[in-house]
C-alpha cells in the first residue's frame, strides 16, 4: 500500500487493516517514518524521532500478531509523545534548554499505557518551554508551523502533536491541557482534542498530583479516533489520589446517537471575550447543523464571574509548584513568562488563593445549574484564527489589546478552571483557508456525552478530511 | 419493650425489627426521647431536639410500612446531625455565638440522604466552635461529656455524635473530619467512627469543593453499623468536583473476611509522637488479636515527612475560605483559635502553600508504596485518653508541652492529609476505665478493606459491648 494511502487512513482502519492482516506494523510505521521524513522539516512538529526503535518495536508487534498473541487497542499504530511526558531512555527536553539532555529512566503512565496497549513511539512532539502559552515554539527546537499555512502557528501547548496529526504524519497522539493545550492546537490544525476530566487520565508522575487544572488527554483526527485513544489512557490509577473510578472501555462503545430535543447553549464570545471576526463567522455557519441534528438551540452562556482572577491565582501556584525548581536554578535559562508565572506562584497574596478557591467552587455551582438546562455548552474554541508564527501571543484580538500571553487563552481556560470535558472539533475554515475549531462542552465526568455530540456535527460536516495541501 | 432494650440494640438490629414489624419507628423514637431526656443533661450531646418533628415524621414512618411502601436503609432509625450540617427548619450553629440563631432554608446532602433512606432526625449534635479543635465545647451550648467519665472531654470535633452514641442515646450519627474530627471523639467514646476518602460522601454545599482535608462521614456503636451508615451517605453526587463513581452498596455486603498472611504494619507513636503510656499499654495489649487473625503483623510507619507544616497551611487556608467572612464581620465573637488559623490563611506566604502542595503529592506516593508493602497500617487514634474536659486542650502529653490548640492531633491529620480511609474501633480501657481508640488506615479508597479489618478486631475484642455507667 502506498504511504498517502496508508497515512491517510485513520486510527481505526489503519488497527482494523492490522488485524485483519491487510497491513504489518512495520509497513504502517515506515509509511509514516517516510511522511514524517518529507514533511516534518518544513512543520517542524516532531523533535525526537527514534525510527530505529520504532522499526523494532513494529517488528516485535508483527512478531506477536503472527504467534496469535492477544491485540492490543493500538496495536500497531504509531505515536509519538508531547515532549513533556517522560519517556524511558527518549530525551525528555519540556521545549527548555536546561533539559535539552534529560533522558529519563522511566515512562509517564499515559506512555505506559500507550505501550501496554500496543502503540509504537516514534518520537516526540514539540511544545512551548514548560507548556507555557498555547503557542509552540522554544529554544531548542524553535517554532512548530501550522500545516495549513506554515506562516502560522499550529497553536500550543500541545502544538507538535495537532500538526503532526493534521500533515498525516501520525494517526493519533497525546497531550495535556492546563488553559487550552489540548483544544487550541486541535482547532488550529483541523484536528480533534479532548480535556477529560481531571482524574480521568492518570497525569503521572506529577509534582502536584491534587491540582485539578492540567490533564492530560487525547489528540486525533476523527472524533471516533480520539475515543479510541481516550479508552486506552483513562481507566483508574491508585498513585493518583483523585482518580476517576470508572471503567474506560464505554469509550469504545459506538458513539450515534439520537439528539433530538437535546438542549444545546451556544454562545459566539463565552460571555463579552473578543473573538475575530472571521472566527465568529465560521461557527454561526456551522449552527445550523445542531438545529439539523434536532437539537434545541438557544444562545446562552454560564457566568463565569471571577474566573480570571481565579486562573491566574491557580496557575501561578502550579507554575510554582511544578517549575519552582528549575527557575529557582536556571533562572537565566528560562523564558520570561514561565518566571513571571512561577514568582507571582511564589509571591502572590494567601488571600488570593483564598478567593480563587472560593470563586472556583461558585464557578463549579454555576456551571452545575447552567448544565442542567443545557447539556451541551458550545463556542468557539480560540477567540483568533492562527496567527503569525513569529509572534509570542496574539497582540489584539478585534482591537482589544491583550496584556499578556495567556490573555487570549479564555475560552480555553474558563472551561479548564470548571473542570467540565470540552472537545475541539473541526469546525471550517476561514476565508483565508485557516482551521476553525468548535468546543463543545459537556456535563460533569461526561465525556461520553460530548464525544457523542463532535461525533454527530463531524458527521455532518467532515471538515477533518480536508488535508493540508504540502 | 423497654426503652434499654430497645436503645441497647444495634441500628441493624433496630432496623430488622422494625421491618419485621416487631418495633414501630414510633416506640424506637419513643425510647430514644425517653433516654436523651434522662442522660442528655449530663452529656450535653444533643443541643437541639425536635421530640415533636421526631414523633411525627416516625408516624408517618409506621404509616407508609404499614402501606407497604418499600423501606429506606435506614427506615425508622433516629439520628442527629453534627451541627455543621444544615438543616431545613432546625437551628443550625456551628457552635458559634454568631449563628446562634441561624435556621436554614435547606439541608446538607448529608442530611438528605439520611432523611431519603428513611432515617429520622431527632436534632442536633454538639461541636467545637467552627468544629476547631477535637475537643468539644463552645460558647452556645458548653461542653459535652463523656459518658464513661463526665469530668472528661468527649473529644471532638464531633464530640456530641460520639457521647450521643455511646450514651445510646442514637444508634447512628454523622460527622465532618479535617484533622481526626471523627475517629478522636470515637476514640474518646469507645464507638466507631470511620473517615472516608474525600469524594466518597457529597460534603456539600460547601465553601471550598476542590479541598480533600474535610470529610463527610459515619459513627456508630459497631463496624456493621457504621458500613450501613456509609452505605446510606456514600455515592456520586455531580455537584461535587472530585466525588467517587463507585456504588455504595457494597458497604452492605457481609464484612467477614480471612485475614490469614494479610500484611499489617502497627506503629506505637506514628513515628515518634508523644503517646500517653496508658494509651500504649492498651494498644500493646491488643495487638496480638492481628496475629490471632492470621495476620502478618510487623512493626513499620510511614513516612509523614513535612507533614505538620503541609498541614498547618493547608489547614489555615481552609479556615480562611470557609470562615472568612465570619471573622471578616464577627470578629468579636469568633473564638482565638478560629481567627489564629483564618488568619493565617490570609496572610501566610503564598510559597508556604506551594511547599504544602508539593509536600502532600510527596506524602501521597510515599505512602502509596508503604501500603503496597502492607495492606493496612495500626495505630493509635489519639496520642491521649480522654482529658480534663475544663481543659481547652491537652497542655502536654507523655512530659511534651503542645505548643498550640492542634498540636496532640497528629496522629489523626498526618492521615487526613495523605486522603486514605481510616477508621476509629473500640481498642480497650485504661486502667482509669477510660476508652481508647485503634486507627486502623487502609489503601487508597478502600474503605471496604478498613470495615473489614475493623469487623474482625471487633468481633474478637468486643469492647462496644462496655456501655457507660450513667
Amino acid at each position: 500500500m502506498s504511504e498517502t494511502s496508508i497515512c491517510d487512513m485513520t486510527a481505526l482502519q489503519m488497527r482494523a487493516e492490522i488485524a485483519a492482516g491487510h497491513l504489518g506494523a512495520r509497513e504502517v510505521v515506515q509509511a509514516h517514518l517516510a511522511r514524517i521524513e518529507r514533511w516534518n522539516p518544513a512543520i517542524n512538529a516532531i523533535v525526537t524521532l527514534d525510527a530505529e526503535g520504532a522499526l523494532r518495536q513494529a517488528a516485535q508487534a508483527d512478531e506477536a500478531q503472527a504467534a496469535g498473541k492477544p491485540l492490543g487497542l493500538l496495536h500497531g499504530l504509531p505515536v509519538a509523545h508531547k515532549d513533556s511526558f517522560l519517556t524511558a531512555g527518549m530525551r525528555t527536553t519540556y521545549g527548555s534548554p536546561v533539559f535539552r539532555d534529560f533522558v529519563p529512566t522511566r515512562d509517564s503512565v499515559v506512555v505506559e499505557r500507550q505501550r501496554a496497549a500496543g502503540a509504537i513511539t516514534l518520537g516526540k512532539t514539540n511544545m512551548p518551554e514548560f507548556g507555557a502559552g498555547s503557542h509552540t515554539f522554544n529554544t531548542v527546537f524553535g517554532a512548530t508551523r501550522n500545516p495549513y499555512d506554515r506562516s502560522r502557528s499550529a497553536g500550543g501547548s500541545s502544538g507538535g502533536a495537532a500538526a503532526a496529526l493534521a500533515a498525516r504524519m501520525l494517526p493519533l497522539a497525546d497531550g495535556t491541557d492546563m488553559g487550552g493545550s489540548l483544544r487550541n492546537p486541535a482547532g488550529f490544525c483541523n484536528v480533534v482534542g479532548l480535556r477529560p476530566s481531571p482524574g480521568r487520565v492518570p497525569n503521572l508522575p506529577s509534582a502536584a498530583s491534587y491540582g485539578t487544572l492540567t490533564v492530560a488527554g487525547p489528540m486525533a483526527r476523527t472524533v471516533s479516533d480520539a475515543a479510541l485513544m481516550l479508552a486506552a489512557l483513562a481507566g483508574a490509577d491508585a498513585r493518583d489520589p483523585l482518580t476517576i473510578e470508572q471503567d474506560p472501555r464505554r469509550f469504545l462503545d459506538p458513539l450515534e446517537r439520537d439528539f433530538g430535543g437535546v438542549r444545546v447553549a451556544f454562545t459566539l464570545n463565552w460571555g463579552g471575550l473578543p473573538v475575530e471576526p472571521a472566527v465568529t463567522q465560521v461557527l454561526q455557519a456551522q449552527l445550523p447543523i445542531f438545529e439539523q441534528l434536532g437539537c434545541a438551540l438557544e444562545e446562552a452562556c454560564p457566568d463565569f464571574g471571577d474566573a480570571d482572577a481565579a486562573f491566574h491565582a491557580l496557575r501561578a501556584q502550579q507554575f510554582a509548584i511544578a517549575q519552582g525548581d528549575t527557575v529557582r536554578n536556571h533562572r537565566d535559562r528560562v523564558k520570561q513568562t514561565v518566571i513571571w508565572n512561577t514568582e507571582l506562584g511564589w509571591s502572590q497574596p494567601a488571600e488570593r488563593l483564598v478567593r480563587a478557591e472560593r470563586e472556583r467552587t461558585a464557578l463549579f455551582e454555576r456551571m452545575h445549574a447552567f448544565m442542567q438546562r443545557h447539556e451541551f455548552v458550545i463556542g468557539p474554541v480560540s477567540q483568533v484564527a492562527p496567527f503569525n508564527v513569529d509572534l509570542e501571543y496574539p497582540l489584539e484580538i478585534d482591537n482589544m489589546p491583550m496584556m499578556n500571553y495567556i490573555d487570549w487563552m479564555r475560552s480555553g481556560y474558563y472551561i479548564s478552571l470548571t473542570g467540565h470535558p470540552a472537545i475541539s472539533v473541526p469546525c471550517g475554515f476561514t476565508a483565508d483557508g485557516l482551521p476553525v475549531g468548535l468546543q463543545i462542552v459537556g456535563r460533569h465526568r461526561d465525556e461520553w456525552g460530548v464525544l457523542q455530540m463532535a461525533y454527530a456535527f463531524e458527521q455532518a460536516t467532515r471538515f477533518w478530511q480536508r488535508a493540508p495541501v504540502l
